[in-house]
């Protein structure tokens, strides 16, 4: 069998050696203006060439096209200035509809390549990966900009009262310092006693930390440890220390200017909640129709009976729970309580059933009730699939970034043979091109608005811990500096600063070890404190753009720049071969490691060593 | 500057030098059953590994991945019988929404590979290039199966009443051989005075070259010879000979067991259109509500005030437009007239202007009077762009493909520096796998039974025409070659056939030379006559399934297959270096040439020849 290669202009740019040779666009201020554009708005988005090629482009080499209502119209960019590196051009691009996507066509001697957010590419490809502008008003800045830490209440900090109150009949009292069972109906039980209170009393770990944002797993009463089985959504669970102990907490978070962030379920309800029950004793109560029902009866999520699924055609649901001031997800958000924010578990799956899909309808009332009653809140899906079409931006402000951050990050992080329990077939290590494209891809079908607000994580309750998926520690500081830096709001689950382990979700939903310091890691913990707090003081890795400059087998590395400021980011799994980057990236020669090893520099590049596993974060002036 | 190359694994499987030793699968009768699946079934589908590969995956080597409600769940799939050459598994997808996506898993030494409807990939891809089993029913089997010709009334044929018809004043007659002018007001107004009686005289013509579906553009009265600017849905044209001559004309049709479809522009009417009359002259008139406003009055579709745009928020608009029996769509499916089916214009703009999407809306309700009042119609939306998200299954049976078929296809033929007129930047030539990348790209957005019923063409009334893109007839032959056998219905515009020329769509709006032999190329006519008429005698190619197995710079190829049929296309656009292809494709060593050059083949191999430019179809069994 013969058959050619194929020309060098069909492989993907990120698959080339080097990633500085190329124009470039992202949605960060270096192209686009900040702020929120409104509907018929003209917006300036600026292209950087390399200036060499544009030498040969000229000054008509840049063409923007702009989709109009579904009708692509081209027009020629305007050259915007240049220096020895780069060339700029300009165009506008008008927001005519509420999410408007565009592309450039970039004259080549090759012939002309497309620039989308999926990068250079020299043949047509589908619209999915086209630049975006959004009308859709951004996650506040807090949460943009700040640091996530999730709680599992349960599991955090057992306050003086806690040992008090009495056992519910479907707990099993554990240990604080036992470990979690991993498997089996005992995972739900296991009562470990962590409470509101406790956490108000070690909100000085998270400023010392350096995360701001409080996200709490539910603290409804349920039947469950992790209470995504509420039974109401009406009061606090007692045995976390009611009411009061969430008005005392949340004050105390906004004492310190810090957030706090509960977490909804909309797409189900505990069997025990009290809408349930009465839907199960009158067929004639509104209630009967807050559920999901077939030939079976009442509907379980993924066929658990003990969690049947809302039905959101119901007006009367969608009124008591999710719109306006009054509904649950209003009311919570209001005074004493005063959250900052819901995240909505499965929020993939809410609203959808069969030929039911009222995912964005649910998103968008959620959304609406946020701008009635608390205008600066935040709304996070959980969703550890491809979320791309529930991000529009209208809806959720943000989801738990699995797909377009933590899995390729494990897939590139993880020893050979890793595995996900849902998948039956060990997963395998992929290079680090593998993983920058698939950030690349996953994050190209959202707006950059998006993807500059979603809540990047490493793992949570429901995953391995990081430490276990990884094994090595340097590897977990590697991927806690791509945590970092990357954009987007990093969120880290309470304990994995620490080093702790965890096979599958239950078993990582461990007690944080107060009283044991011989179970914490405290160079892991200087790890991620030395690198959360980056983000206070580089306002390029709270708000740049994303500029990849490195992407083989074993490392990758990318620049974070806002008018003013460069940061560079490299990172190795292993040993590898090193890179001389350009030194005109640091034009005045200077080299500033904020995190890492220091670098030589010199008129000839800046050497990035060889060494491995690193994570280093340098800011290039 | 260094950096490693990337691994192997990172590249696209369709970058390599040959396709047939990888595992596959697609929407065609080889891995899915036949037929529309009902919500709630569950439906087998197989997938086919090569033998060698398949002997290291084992009996749990492949999984499926099905996203229900949002949220995937895997299983695996079972082994389904084998031979020398392929392994096939089987798994059971069910369809639990009304699109319900999937992929597999196959285990590999290297690590795990996603396969998806884009290919065989190494790394975690988004899902919009899943695999779908849609329950939205298919377009019916004369159009899916059949050939489509574009007919442009006014330059096909003049009937000997058309002379004596008053030629009204925005018209200036023109020489039935003359040139059509190529820009300014004139294209529209150049009256050639052609009718559809002219057409039905010459159905012969339509029989002898082997298509099957007449498409006219619009017949209604209009202020131009394009008709796009209706000034009534009430009647035809009186210039086309009126609405006896559509009866006439349809009715003639169909005793040809032949189909007739119209066209209808739902996103705009000509300013001279009756409701836009009273639309200006009474603001309180219903017709007042179905054109959008904006500050400066009435919106013109492009910024044409001529062509005032329809605004499907108004309920009557919709209903007098769009809904039921007696809506203009509804009532040109019935007698006397009974079209077969709606061609729709500017499809990809219908029902969107700036906040306002109801594309989606209008394609439905359309959709819905089709099954109400005639169920096997056709309904085809105007497309020039990516339609992918348009084609749901749900509304648009198909487009006009131009995104996954005929853009990709010229930058494959056409020379270096081909040109699209809304683009200011020449065209680059792209090589054969990066031409199959696209179409399998743009093909991945959509459905399968979608892709298998899409109109594929080569040009039509508003692109130049094929042979002025192309310039050599061999290329044009290449280019019917691959448009008679690719899935989906050929869709060819009059005139192709005897090699008419013109450099954008008005100058192809080209008379047709009944009278003129030396203005007819006959070689042209006998290369479409063959390759059409294949689709008649090889189910292969009316209904199987795609499977690439050559996709380099000068030559690409593939086959299709159902049960029991395997047809062979291979297709280059100059001399290459040729192809040996296994034996085994043709395991009872008979290779038929159904066109183009023989084969030689022996136990060795099938050898495709270096010629170019060239297409040939082969049987093999």
């Amino acid at each position: 069998m013969t058959a050619a290669q194929p020309a060098q202009a069909d492989r993907h740019p990120y698959d080339r050696p080097h990633l500085l040779d190329r124009p470039h666009h992202d949605g960060g201020p270096m192209h686009v203006p900040d702020g929120v554009p409104g509907l018929g708005d003209r917006v300036p988005v600026r292209v950087r060439v390399p200036a060499a090629a544009a030498g040969a482009l000229g000054d008509d080499g840049v063409v923007v096209r702009v989709v109009r209502d579904g009708e692509p119209r081209y027009a020629v960019a305007r050259p915007d200035g240049h220096d020895d590196v780069d060339a700029w051009y300009v165009a506008e691009v008008e927001v005519h509809n509420p999410v408007t996507s565009y592309r450039f066509l970039v004259a080549d001697p090759r012939g002309a390549r497309w620039l989308t957010a999926r990068g250079l590419t020299a043949r047509d490809v589908p619209d999915d990966g086209d630049f975006r502008l959004t009308v859709h008003g951004r996650a506040p800045a807090w949460s943009r900009q700040g640091a996530v830490y999730q709680v599992f209440p349960d599991r955090f900090a057992r306050s003086p009262g806690a040992a008090a109150r009495p056992v519910p009949a479907w707990a099993e009292p554990a240990d604080w310092d036992a470990e979690p069972a991993a498997h089996g109906a005992r995972t739900g039980r296991q009562l470990f006693g962590g409470d509101l209170a406790g956490i108000e009393a070690h909100l000085d770990h998270l400023e010392r930390l350096g995360v701001d944002v409080l996200y709490l797993t539910p603290f409804f009463p349920a039947r469950s440890v992790h209470r995504y089985d509420a039974a109401t959504f009406e009061h606090v669970d007692p045995l976390l220390g009611g009411d009061d102990a969430l008005v005392s907490l949340a004050a105390a978070v906004h004492r310190r200017r810090m957030h706090v962030v509960g977490d909804l379920t909309t797409n189900h309800t505990g069997a025990s909640h009290e809408w349930f029950v009465r839907a199960g004793a009158d067929p004639a109560a509104p209630e009967a129709g807050f559920y999901h029902r077939d030939d079976d009866g009442f509907v379980g999520w993924l066929g658990h009976a003990s969690l049947p699924k809302l039905d959101h055609r119901s007006a009367e649901l969608r009124r008591r729970l999710l719109e306006g001031p009054d509904s649950v997800v209003g009311r919570w958000l209001r005074a004493p309580f005063e959250l900052d924010g819901w995240r909505v578990d499965v929020a993939n799956m809410t609203g959808r059933h069969g030929a039911v899909d009222l995912a964005h309808a649910v998103a968008r009332a959620m959304r609406e009730t946020l701008a009635q009653v608390r205008p600066d809140a935040v709304l996070v899906g959980e969703h550890f699939h491809d979320a791309s079409a529930d991000l529009a931006g209208d809806g959720w402000h943000a989801v738990m970034n699995y797909s377009a951050f933590a899995r390729p990050l494990w897939g590139w992080l993880a020893p050979e043979g890793w595995s996900l329990p849902e998948v039956p077939m060990p997963m395998p290590r992929r290079g680090g091109a593998a993983m920058v494209r698939s950030m690349v891809d996953f994050a190209s079908r959202v707006p950059w608005a998006v993807t500059a607000q979603q809540w990047n994580l490493l793992g949570s309750h429901d995953t391995a811990r990081i430490r276990t998926r990884l094994g090595d520690p340097a590897l977990v500081e590697v991927a806690a500096g791509l945590l970092a830096t990357y954009p987007g709001a990093p969120m880290v689950f309470a304990g994995d600063e620490y080093g702790a382990t965890g096979v599958n979700g239950e078993h990582a939903r461990t007690t944080m070890p107060w009283a044991r310091p011989d179970r914490r890691d405290e160079r892991t913990f200087a790890a991620y404190r030395s690198l959360l707090g980056l983000r206070r003081d580089a306002r390029a890795l709270r708000d740049g753009g994303l500029r990849w400059v490195l992407a083989t087998a074993d490392a990758v590395g990318y620049l974070r720049e806002v008018p003013g400021e460069r940061v560079l980011v490299a990172a190795a799994r292993g040993p590898w071969s090193g890179v001389v980057l350009p030194a005109h990236l640091a034009p005045s020669g200077a080299v500033q490691t904020l995190h890492g090893p220091d670098l030589t520099h010199d008129a000839r590049g800046i050497r990035v060593p060889g060494d491995g596993p690193f994570v280093g974060v340098w800011r290039l002036a």
